[in-house]
């Protein structure tokens, strides 16, 4: 039975459904082309009448949290992925739910990891009717093989506020993994054995959640300082034995790239820059936590530092290579959304300049400006990017769907975006006729850089100009396409159902494009 | 023409109206009693497709700011007393209002000071219709000769925050005066020629209000750090040349009393707290900033340093006094709510213990708890309390409203409060039968500490019995107010004029009590 209704063709020319899992959803009009109606939703009034007086909100476990919460079928449950691949929490919400008959829930986690591969029994046990929200791995596996009973939805960090903001998904019960807290709920990211940096990915839960459980190992006396999450929005607090296993908080990607190919794609692109005039006194960066744009940033470092300038701010994804660069001035201020070691971890704790940044903060769409417009550039990655500059970043070129949208689609509104991307991976040509999946529209892409040359979009007329005698490789993207399939030859269109699994949600809520079933083996 | 409906009896035995210019508001209820109903109030949703890309909303003048954000009669303006009798803001506002020829308007400040007096003269012109805020000195005394043409409704800060919360009061432009500010509305109050510490009051106002104004005569680029205020929520930033008077931002009273009544008032206040067992090991407490709480400030730095035991916090009001404590490690931290001098100013700004608070954490009743009720012991001012432990703070005894309520009622949810008052003021008792205007109901109210003797709240029994052999003059409360009798003679009861000038609100947005005219003369 399918959970959407009939396709309508969007402005990107995709095929998608209005009626997705009974709720409506609008087509995607164009870059800033949708304007919202209505207003921001209003979670229930609550009196602190009904809360205790003494601010002691401990319940002895998370089935006794879950279950004063009022959980029940069809919920919606949202988690975090603070811990990233050291998550020891989503697993036991759903094993509790289980336990206690529940059915029909939608998980809206800020994002899922391999650690929740137990939750395919959940999904296949009709626990969980859908996942909204990335599905790396065998989450995404799963769904991609049409295993999963509603249709996914996925949606960039900003749209996920944005989503909670606008009333577009209601959270019953927001489940905050907390490496420090208080009784009375407040709580942050900074202190403790979990210590992962900062918390937020559950910024708009705490605030628009109907209830809100906060879990820790560490709870100390009231005033948790800093409270990155206020516990005047939580209902219930839960201290736990371990809350995530430290050594998978950290990620894992934070050494810089030994491949000569990716060398040669960080140094184009950070000569590309400082070419094209970015690399300025007081500019702005983002660079992501993969080992090509962590040699990117260092080529950076090492040219501000022959020049004797610094940055305004770096957005980050922190770990010690930006930390060092705060710490030697290189800028002055790193404005950060998630720390992927334990040196960001420390930075934020001890330098008032390594600030902490939300979602909100940095990515909603529809606030009245955000941070990510606001970058001279952004470095991001991609699975594929098409002759007209598309891009696609969740599913690859065999249709499976195994990434998350993260914060990317929000950082394509940076002045200058570039993808650093390998011309072919596994002699799978990047560079396509058209992306299997659409995930950020060509018109904000404004240069591929490969190890085999530079394109810049034709868009861009003001950097075609600038870079016209650089002496860099550039490329029309055309070319760059031909070289690849020189060397691969013509990437298959991948073969798919057409039973869709999942949609792609754009920055401001409208459906960008739709993932398809991927045909058995 | 009275802009208010029949009188109802309330669960206080007041009378109160419940059509208050025009608009529906409910009789209290008793403490606690009233539950709710509805959601949040959610103003209009924003797109960043109608804000600057590049993050700059500054526009050149604040008149534009103004018509841009859509200035027009009948409207709700909000400002904020951050720079408290230096204010340099409201003035402006109203005068450009007048200059537009606009009419009618609510203003809707968290507080108003004697520098306000201009304001009197667009009451009387019907720029503004009427004040929802304190109303101290000048224009209460205009209030009370019945010169508004609206009534007053008087709220807690805590009830400010609740009545934007729910939808009770719709801000439509919020200005905001800021010592620090970027293009993009990122605000503090820590940095700056007119630092005043923190922008709490603004809060509400920030998150709720349909447009936002930043005002601040200390621009810097992108990022303002720290942001107490977020960008995010503000749709237009102004330049000006001076934003407040930094002298008269600092409070005056922050020296402590010589008088030997007051200081006989704070010992007693002091040796009360030790001997009711309140002084102890990670104890908190508030004492606020007139010259007789700062004294039993003092009392308990020195009990503690003596017995070698610290506060886990003081909320604050701060100024040298909390802040020497915080740093001679008396307190963990202070929860600050407004900084009184600039010792206060430099703590929040360089210490991080030093954390700034709001109405929202601090006092919001319709939270999921807040911080009030969590204080061990708070001192409090009175203008009059009865022998039931009513208290009033805003009108004088001669019917004059010449006080705001300020975080008063708010504060009154401490574990043990206390009123440190003298037994009469320039020859009128204290303690009376009736309180001329209830502000807080006698239940929350544990302690009456005069100079010459103490009443503890008969409910109280357990401070009763803990106390009856501490070797403290222990009184009744009608033996005090017989005291005070016997020396300045029986109190008139106010000959007021049956109009109602002004409401109080109760901390959950029920009417408590009405302010009635003065007679002429």
């Amino acid at each position: 039975m399918a959970r959407y209704d009939k396709l309508v063709r969007n402005a990107a020319g995709r095929s998608v459904p209005c009626l997705i899992n009974g709720e409506e959803h609008i087509p995607y009009k164009g870059v800033g082309k949708h304007r919202p109606v209505g207003r921001r939703y209003g979670p229930p009034l609550s009196s602190c009448a009904d809360y205790p007086a003494d601010g002691d909100k401990r319940v002895p476990t998370l089935r006794e949290a879950l279950i004063r919460a009022g959980l029940k079928d069809g919920m919606t449950i949202s988690t975090h992925h603070h811990f990233r691949n050291g998550d020891l929490l989503a697993n036991q919400v759903f094993d509790i739910a289980h336990r206690e008959g529940v059915k029909g829930l939608r998980w809206f986690p800020s994002a899922s990891f391999p650690c929740h591969e137990p939750i395919v029994s959940h999904i296949q046990n009709g626990v969980i009717d859908r996942i909204e929200g990335s599905m790396n791995g065998p989450l995404g596996k799963l769904a991609s093989e049409g295993g999963m009973a509603g249709v996914g939805v996925l949606r960039s960090h900003g749209g996920r506020y944005q989503a909670v903001q606008d009333g577009e998904v209601t959270i019953d019960i927001a489940v905050i993994a907390a490496p420090q807290a208080d009784p009375f709920g407040n709580a942050n990211g900074v202190n403790g054995e979990a210590a992962c940096g900062l918390l937020g990915f559950a910024l708009a839960d705490a605030q628009y959640a109907h209830k809100v459980i906060v879990v820790t190992d560490n709870m100390v006396d009231f005033p948790c300082i800093p409270w990155q999450i206020h516990g005047n929005w939580v209902d219930y607090t839960v201290k736990v034995e371990k809350i995530g296993i430290p050594e998978k908080i950290v990620s894992g990607t934070t050494r810089i790239t030994k491949s000569p190919d990716r060398l040669r794609i960080a140094e184009l692109t950070a000569d590309f820059c400082d070419k094209a005039g970015i690399i300025r006194n007081g500019f702005s960066f983002q660079s992501g936590a993969g080992g090509t744009a962590l040699a990117v940033g260092q080529f950076f470092a090492q040219t501000m530092k022959e020049r004797n300038i610094k940055a305004r701010f770096i957005r980050a994804g922190s770990n010690k290579y930006p930390v060092k660069m705060l710490e030697e001035e290189l800028t002055d201020y790193i404005l950060d959304g998630q720390t992927f070691d334990l040196e960001g971890v420390r930075s934020m704790r001890e330098n008032p300049n390594h600030v902490d940044t939300s979602p909100f903060t940095s990515y909603n769409y529809h606030g009245k400006g955000n941070f990510a417009s606001m970058v001279d550039v952004v470095m991001l990655g991609a699975t594929e990017v098409d002759v007209n500059f598309n891009a696609n970043v969740v599913t690859h070129s065999d249709g499976y769907l195994l990434h998350g949208l993260g914060g990317w689609q929000n950082c394509l509104f940076a002045r200058n975006t570039i993808l650093p991307v390998p011309l072919f991976r596994d002699r799978i040509p990047v560079i396509r006729d058209e992306v299997t999946t659409l995930c950020g529209p060509g018109q904000l892409i404004d240069v591929v850089v490969t190890e085999r040359g530079i394109a810049i979009n034709p868009r861009r007329n003001d950097l075609v100009k600038k870079l016209e005698n650089s002496g860099l490789p550039l490329k029309s993207i055309e070319e760059l396409k031909k070289e690849a399939e020189e060397i691969c030859g013509k990437p298959e269109i991948p073969d798919l159902d057409d039973q869709i699994i999942a949609v792609i949600k754009w920055v401001d809520g409208t459906v960008l494009d739709a993932v398809y079933k991927v045909k058995p083996g």
